[in-house]
This record gives C-alpha cells, structure tokens and sequence, in this order.
C-alpha cells in the first residue's frame, strides 16, 4: 500500500525538477546540488568560492536547513545572492521548494546557482531539485567507509569533495580506501581533496566549475548534461 | 492530504515502539537507542564501551545500516552479541526493523542493548524504537552549531556524547556555544565530553550507564524511564 504513494511524491518531484532545469537552464545558469552529513563543510566550500572566483562569475546560493538563517547569512557575507529555505524538520529540499526560492532572486544576474541541501548523506539524494549535477562532499573526520556504507550519493553524484584534508595527520582515514570504494560506485565520478580551511586543492574544484560553467554556456553537450 | 498518512506510520511506529519497550523492560534491559550523522562515532564508542565494560555486563548491539555488515562485524568482534539491520536505503530504523531483530539475539542473556540508528541527524528522531533513552552523539569535527540546526535530537535525547575531543586543537570548535546550545533545548541533558581514540572522557560515559541499569533493574523509576 505504501510503495505507489512513494513513487508518486518522486514522480511529482521530477516533472517539478524538470522544469526548474529548463528555467535555469534556458538562461544558461549552471546549477550544483551540494549534499553531504551535517557538518563535512558545505557552507565552508561555498564561502571559498563565492570569495575567490567572485570576481569571475556571479553566483547565488538556495540555502536548505530545517531551522535557522545561518548559513544564508554566512554566504551573503561574500556578497553572493542568497536565499534560505527552512524545511521546519524535513529531511531534504525538493524541487518544489527549490522552485519557490528561485522568486527571490534575480536569476538574469546569475551565472552560477549552488543549492545547500539539508546536511544528511540518505533523503537528499533521492529528490531531484533541478540541478545539473549532485556534488557529494565527504569530510575526512567522517571516516573512508562512508562511500561504501552510504552507496546511493556517491553512485548519482558528478563530483566528489573530499574535505578537511588538513584533518589527515590527526585521523585515521584512508585516502586510497576511499577512493577505492567511490570509484567502484562511480567509474567518472571526479574527486578533488581540498581543505576548506587552508585553501589547499581548491584550483582544482574551481577549474571543475570552469569547465562547467562554460560547457552549460555553450550549450551542456559537453559536460553530459543530457543525461544529468 | 498527506499529514495523516505521515501521522499514521508514526502512530503505528509508537504502538509497536511500546510493545518493544514492555518485552525488553520486562527482563529488565537497558536500552539505548545511538543517534547521530554519519562518522560521529557511534560504533567506535560501541567497540570501546563493549570492551571495557564487557565483564560487568552482558551487552548486545542491533545494528543499522543502509547496506553492508561492517559495523556489525566490528562490535561482534568485541565478543558481545550483534545482529545486523540492512535498511536497503531507508534512512532510519523503526520499531519492527527493532522487534524482528530481537528474534536473533538471546535475550534471557542481555543486561544492556544498544540500537545504533542509521548515521542521520534528522529522521531517526522521530521513530522510537522502544529504547529507554536515546543518545546522541556528536563529533566536534562536524562544527558546534548542529545543535542549533538540528534541534530535534538534542531536544529529545536524554545524554549527549561529544565525540572526538582529540581533534579540538585542529578545528573550530567552541565547546560553550555547543553547550550552550544543546542545554538551551534541553536543560536536563548530560553531556558527556569524550575521545573514543585516545579514551579520554570514557569514565564517565561508563559511570552514567552504570547508573542507568543500575535504576532499570530496580524499576526505572529512579533515572525518570516512565517518561521515556
């Protein structure tokens, strides 16, 4: 009995993530879903980002959180367009929420568009909210088994952020294991190992986004968007 | 349309929750349901607490996950009982995933169980599972604000564990904002300051179970388990 009301909340979901990606994509706006446990540095990442490459794209964040403006604050700091959701104790966005957010920002001033899910490595995952591609980020604090232990995101995500890299002399993580199990998950999926907090490895990342943006620019045959 | 189907699994999950709770109560088990993200250190603490602890009491464990038997195999190896709960993607346990494991374990041979939930801040929350007290567990690698942004567990937990201690002096962590936060939800709630690497802090952790079974096995009513 349960089964079929599922699929129909992840069938309305995707026919609402379909159209945001055809608002956003028809202006050429490259979208990134962020997902990851509370506290592997989402909000870390894209302080970084908005700070360094603010200068060569303009970009805006949807912030998810079940309480708080925090984190929207944090981002608007950089100068950024930011907009907060609160799912008032839901586990994930979803595109429809993504698509009320989208009303309070001035989207022909966008380049690049980040959404902040609700820090959990399982619900997010399953709703698409429109994006171009999931960017899974994995704290090294968290342990080298999650890949294996939390398959779904590493097996859909574009990207794989591995954080906190300047926590490796002082935990016991396993870059090769990680990598190992991420990448039997995923053959294309692409890792970057950054520190958000030293700035070690970002180039790389914002290389990535490069790339991106310009392939989304040019048309997203490049990148794979199709079958994003 | 759909608040009274949500409110109906949570019913259902309730009844079945108190079932559980009358069956291990009645032999006078302990039981503590472990809640936290992913890479918290709930199974770390499980490894050192059944290994320190192992000669006083009897202690089970029933596992959660999304996939694998990694965790399981961990705590077994300690020599205390564990059985295994594969989720196949779902994001937390609830009372029947609990009540079917229990047929797998020797009952008659347990003085304390320990549940460790799905590494999820947000929807193991809500699903009792017939434990006597939940308690959650955080890593200060994860940040000091998830009490803030995550409220409900910190609400609802009777201890909290704040893990990794060791990592305090590489992270930007503020010990009385956590506190802070956490009590302001919650002005009964023990935290318990600890480093399952190092073993700091355990002491105490050990002291408080020893209380709790300590009043289970009188009754409950010493450690306030009617309101559990």
């Amino acid at each position: 009995m349960e089964i079929p009301v599922v699929r129909n909340v992840l069938e309305a979901n995707a026919k609402m993530a379909d159209h945001v990606r055809g608002l956003l994509g028809g202006r050429g706006i490259l979208t990134l879903n962020l997902i990851s446990s509370p506290g592997a540095g989402k909000t870390s990442l894209l302080e970084k980002t908005l700070t360094d490459l603010g200068g060569e794209f303009r970009m805006a964040v949807v912030e998810g959180d079940l309480q708080t403006d925090n984190d929207a604050r944090r981002v608007a700091a950089t100068g950024a367009q930011a907009v907060q959701i609160n799912t008032d104790g839901g586990c994930h966005l979803d595109s429809n929420m993504v698509l009320s957010a989208l009303e309070s920002l001035k989207l022909d001033d966008v380049d690049i568009l980040f959404i902040e899910n609700v820090g959990n490595l399982v619900c997010p995952v399953e709703f698409d909210c429109g994006e171009d591609a999931k960017v899974a980020l994995l704290s090294v604090a968290e342990g080298d088994d999650k890949p294996e232990k939390y398959p779904l995101l590493f097996n859909l995500a574009k990207v794989l952020v591995l954080n906190k890299t300047d926590l490796l002399p002082h935990v016991d993580f396993d870059m090769g294991r990680a990598r190992r199990f991420a990448t039997r998950l995923n053959r294309d999926l692409e890792i970057f190992e950054v520190s958000c907090r030293t700035g070690d490895g970002l180039c790389a990342w914002y290389d990535w986004l490069r790339g991106m943006r310009r392939a989304k620019k040019e048309g997203g045959s490049a990148a794979g968007f199709a079958s994003a």
